[in-house]
């Protein structure tokens, strides 16, 4: 079934981390990329807005043949991603937040794990749960960063900008002050700020959500000969997208397409 | 017709500005506020995008028996003000802009004049345009500023902020060094962030467009006795808005309803 596609979906272009994680480690797969960028950001809107937005978003992904779905967002995973998995029950959805939960257990020593995401996430608790469900002795907290989206997507990520390391000292204040040995980046967005963290918490091991999700899939589909195809989908303006993906992958290769929802 | 309304309406709760302005200087007309809360923010998206949930706006505004509509967002004035006028040729419709540019050039005495907006209205370029139709010596500088709106958003907006304080002086600085006399807070956010802007910038004389806009408004009608209603309407979640609005109006009053567009 060479035909079939790997269809990943994200409100704008944070879900790009994930599916730059599995370009490079499932090359042969042929991979659709859909992002929801009239709609961007998921994050700050309610649950309801969302699940109806990640709705329109996976029946888009339906006008292809698909041998799995990737929810490449926290935010719609944690609000969406059992929605989803109940509408289509024959469907394989795979998420970002059961890997990242995952690996943070395997990783922690200490048994103390932070989170780092959106409002959104953090107030579903769906990373406590997903945690909790494997190792209720995990001592867990979460902090909310708000500031990180907007500046991943204005290009401030660099470790050495100043902006950057004052918002993100007092996101990690009260991380580091709880003594925690691993965190969570619980948004696609936040692999681009993964080294900017690491040299403010240096002895901390930070899972990124993006990578781990990728590792999952890998797990499930068995390596092909060849190369996939990879097309790039969104619902504002495609110039626009293609400047801010490049800060995500580079040397994004493949058309973008613009389409109308609903 | 006192059974009409004045219709404000805005991507989200910026707009709120506006709506505070107009209700303080014009107590005895009924207002009606709608925010596309659904859709925040539209100084990201492309001007297509905006266009399109602009005139889903005021198809909803269009609902009510209205004596005035009031474009409450520098973005959407920028981008579909011209639209706007076009499409509704016998209807008042006020913006934020041309109030803006004309109390800007009224204020300054260098012809010096900064800009700080969203990266659309600073792209749209409608400052630079309606300022140089009033006066072409203008020597205009223009800052888009996108990380503004989020540090409001979630509240961050004190002079005493140390992140409010680095972001505002990275956006003051070129303006600082062109020897502006006068900015213009070129979208309905900044005002939250008018006293952190003086204080690091105090000799310059800073422009409102919500309060040039309701001043506009209030020349347009003739006074009236009593007290008028107020009435907001939002396209996401209604508590969400309730909070979010309460840092733009401490003690707003009215209920509010959610509505679904389209």
């Amino acid at each position: 079934m060479s035909e079939q596609y790997i269809g990943v979906f994200d409100s704008g272009v944070g879900g790009l981390t994930v599916f730059k994680s599995i370009m490079e480690s499932m090359p042969s797969e042929n991979l659709l990329y859909f992002g929801d960028t009239a709609h961007v950001p998921y994050g700050t809107k309610s649950e309801k807005q969302i699940r109806k937005f990640v709705l329109n978003d996976v029946a888009f992904l339906h006008r292809f043949p698909l041998k799995a779905i990737v929810i490449a967002c926290n935010t719609a995973d944690s609000v969406a991603g059992q929605l989803l998995r109940e509408t289509y029950p024959e469907e394989k959805i795979f998420g970002v937040i059961e890997p990242a939960a995952a690996e943070a257990v395997r990783s922690t020593v200490n048994k103390k794990i932070g989170i780092m995401a959106t409002k959104a996430t953090v107030a579903s608790k769906a990373y406590d749960r997903a945690i909790l469900a494997k190792d209720p002795t995990m001592d867990l907290i979460s902090v909310p960063c708000p500031l990180l989206v907007p500046l991943v997507e204005n290009g401030r990520f660099e470790k050495d900008d100043p902006v950057v390391r004052m918002v993100l000292s007092e996101y990690l204040e009260p991380l580091i002050r709880y003594g925690v040995d691993t965190i969570v980046l619980g948004c696609t967005h936040y692999p681009l700020l993964k080294e900017a963290i690491q040299s403010l918490a240096p002895e901390i091991h930070l899972i990124s959500s993006s990578d781990a999700a990728a590792k999952v899939l890998k797990e499930a589909f068995p390596a092909e000969e060849g190369q996939g195809i990879r097309r790039y989908f969104v619902s504002d303006d495609r110039q626009q997208f293609a400047d801010n993906a490049s800060r995500f992958i580079p040397d994004l290769q493949g058309e973008i397409e613009q389409v109308t929802l609903e």
